[in-house]
């Protein structure tokens, strides 16, 4: 396994080049784009670690799969999906396009717009403090914490998720103060992880939501299936029906270079990347997890060997 | 099993009122819609039946994933895939938004454009009597045929899908005859099968492309794979990500009432059922796969039981 | 011409009854939808009225004519048109479509998209007092006055104009503050005219910027030219191409049911008729019009009689 | 006049460089982009010619105003907008997304699927031959004829509007044979005319539809005031509002590189110039009447000098 990991590293090292850091935001177009480190997490709880992982680097997006399971958990699977759909949308994850024409909800929790509805569910009852404890449960990782400078660059670059949050209120399905929505998104979004936290979070995942060592129930079972299955259809933002072909691991993204990837009932994997293609996925994750599929025989439709 | 089949067959009847066979072709609105049927074909190739599993019906769209299988297989992944994405659309099937938008492409072999690209790709060097010959032989049913009426209504009502094949030859995506490819692809479509017949499929599908009884390779293990994740993630429509999380099946729908399901390495399902919800998918036939899900525990992300 | 004015509002209180008074704004919701009234003002200064032409409504859209106006007086064309474009859209008023497509430009002045940015460019020099007190000069009417109701209604109401307005911003379109923006924007929209304040303006126009009894130049020649040019082809909303074929009288409507018509050289005309169309067209102004085009030759492609 | 007409050409050729011959027609890729001529036809017809203007070329979009006016003549209003609209669509020439989106009906007969719609209407009751010979009458040039290759070279190139054909054919909007509607549409196309001809046409539609000098009628009054005023707001294709704000004369472009100008009531103005800029408008041609219209105070909310 360890060679496999060494072997994976040294491929997406090559992929590095044609990416670029996320640039709308300052502070993300300072990350070293060379940085590149992936963990796996065994069910037996073994750890496998290769390159940077330890290195902390903001949740961005991979947050909307905790957002989700709070909310599933919090309000049930009914008022969750009564304003928001659960389908790809087909369109780049910052997109108003289809929310402004085909459909009055967002396509699906995993875009902004259904993030932020999303969030707005949580706002009346929970805190920041809350979800940020939440999160270092579930990613076992006692050392989350906000990233204050990505956070205060985020909120003076959101122009567009404040008008995606204002024609949400508009069509009546953000209830909630747009403002306090807003923040919390981007106050979750600027939570700072590393590939091993991801990792832990992932095996919990593959795990059906029980602690991997005391069994624990951390997250509820059906919150658990629908994470897991939204993720394999759309966590790879416009590129997830390519990456599900090719990989066949759910994933879920983030444009700080995090890559949060759940093997059912086998293990997770973190991976960071901070290089992204042009549709917002780090390119030496993708192409580090599609040789460990290839190599391991990780997709959820693999022949067996 | 059988048990779970009958109360599958009596959950689906109570749904059957809220959906109308498909009336844009006139031979496919006269489909009696209290039709109804589920076969389960096992690993061990035990066959378990409820309904009206021998009824014929056409294929219609569930021919696309065996047009993609003959495609991957004839030319490769490569150049399938060098005119066509594999993303989901977010749109309807018919639909050419999309295609005249945000991309020149065809979003995935599962919509018409998709479909018709890849029938395309076929036209210079097989037949349709080739194509049927594969279909029988992958489906284990001699008796599938073309339906002559069925066929002769459907070229007589495809101006839209007609529209579709000269926009693609307009931008170099369809390169054979487009008039040659929009008869075979409406050939394909006519096929009769049963629920049984698309059992067999299924399980053919689960084997990783193998006969469940001899075998014998009746698919590439490469093309099996990505027919199924392109099932999980395009296979029932605009409706395919609730589906997901609801179900988890890979499934494909055809708007005559078919849908094959892949319980992977564990069965192959056919159902028939012709009363359609708005999507194009058969009404009851969802609720039925929901249930044999729930109770099966066939969601591919299912926790333990 | 009184008589044909008589005339006129018999035939357009026949079409009342087909409209409805704008409801997205409380306020707007309780005007009296039997209101009407129609004031023409000819060059020779003859004033001749029918109907309710001295009650008081919010001028609405129509306030984007001034605004246009004063922008193009007071930053020039070039800058005016940098960031916008002068095209028909093809799309409702409000549309955030064509903004996050085709183009990164607002289509033209007379959407809400466009009014916003021209609004951004008088935010930091101009107060709503300036503005007002032009908009006073212009339609020869020292009463007008912000409606505060309506005012307070619609800034209570105003999440989709938010979100054009920080869609605008992360475009890089609006550099005003957004809330400062949508705030002046409001005020304007919220100014109370008559049928005869409208008649004014538009006798202004038509006779090419200057008082109609005096000769003293109120607006700029090629301001005038250009909000008459964009008012005959975007001043009736997406209902603009078939009015000017059936009226062919550069015009711009408000949701509050004014109408502001321009006759080249010839007449202002002002309507109120707070019964809208399902585009936001005042449904008997409209009507009124187009009778009042065709019994005094006033189609800009007439015939001679 | 002889003097501003020079001084124009001198001022269109400087922009000849920056536009290129239309180029998915080999045809039409083979016309020489340095032509370029002008002629102006006044009510009392006087001829004032500079450059090229007895040059023939491809009459292409500016037949829609030919058959929209005999469509109007032959079926009337009411039918020929049943089923089509009259407004700016906000999109290029051979778009198809209004088409399959917001609308059904086409949005104006200037675009290629409001002027095959048109054609619809003509296919069963007029020849080819019949509106050849209308266009002669009108152009008051009796060389008119079909450019053969031209005609080859574009139904050999043809499946866009194939697929816009189909398309109307799918939504019950074309119901004449789209391949007979499709070759008439390409014929009339195909018409070679000269900037003479053009102007010509011009002076009729100036003149209210009479002929200049006899007085005979050659086009109803109300066809004639409906063209015109089409070709004001949707004439130049998605730059039509731009060019009525800077030239406000009404006109209609082709790709061959015509421009058709009518100064109503007192000229005809013919252009040719087959550089084009990205819109598909004649690019020395727009430049040209911009300066006629400066020079000669033509633009229709023109001041008085």
């Amino acid at each position: 396994m360890q060679k496999v990991l060494e072997e994976a590293l040294a491929i997406g090292r090559k992929h590095i080049a044609r990416g670029e850091c996320a640039s709308y935001i300052p502070e993300l177009a300072r990350a070293d784009k060379n940085n590149l480190g992936v963990c796996v997490l065994t069910k037996s709880v073994d750890r496998y670690t290769a390159g940077d992982t330890k290195t902390r680097f903001t949740i961005q997006s991979i947050s909307k799969v905790i957002s989700l399971a709070i909310a599933l958990q919090h309000c049930g699977y009914d008022k969750v999906f009564d304003k928001m759909n659960m389908e790809p949308s087909g369109d780049a994850f910052n997109s108003l396009l289809k929310l402004d024409m085909a459909s009055d909800k967002p396509f699906n929790p995993m875009i902004n717009a259904g993030a932020l509805a999303t969030i707005g569910y949580l706002v009346p009852d929970l805190t920041f403090e809350d979800m940020l404890e939440y999160t270092r449960r579930v990613c076992m990782d006692k050392g989350i914490v906000m990233d204050e400078k990505v956070f205060q660059s985020e909120m003076a670059n959101c122009a567009r998720n404040r008008a995606i949050g204002y024609l949400l209120q508009s069509k009546g399905i953000l209830e909630s103060d747009v403002e306090k929505t807003l923040e919390l998104y981007t106050r979750m979004c600027s939570l700072s992880v590393t590939a091993e936290s991801l990792a832990c979070f992932g095996l919990v995942l593959a795990n059906g939501g029980r602690h991997p060592e005391t069994g624990v129930r951390l997250m509820d079972a059906e919150a658990v299936r629908i994470v897991k299955t939204i993720m394999m259809t759309c966590g790879m933002y416009d590129g997830s029906g390519e990456f599900a072909v090719r990989v066949g691991i759910p994933s879920k993204s983030g444009v700080g270079g995090g890559i949060l990837a759940v093997v059912e009932k086998r293990m997770g994997i973190g991976i960071y990347g901070p290089a992204l293609d042009e549709k917002g996925n780090s390119i030496a994750g993708q192409n580090m997890l599609e040789y460990l599929s290839k190599s391991l025989n990780l997709h959820m439709f693999a022949s067996e060997l």
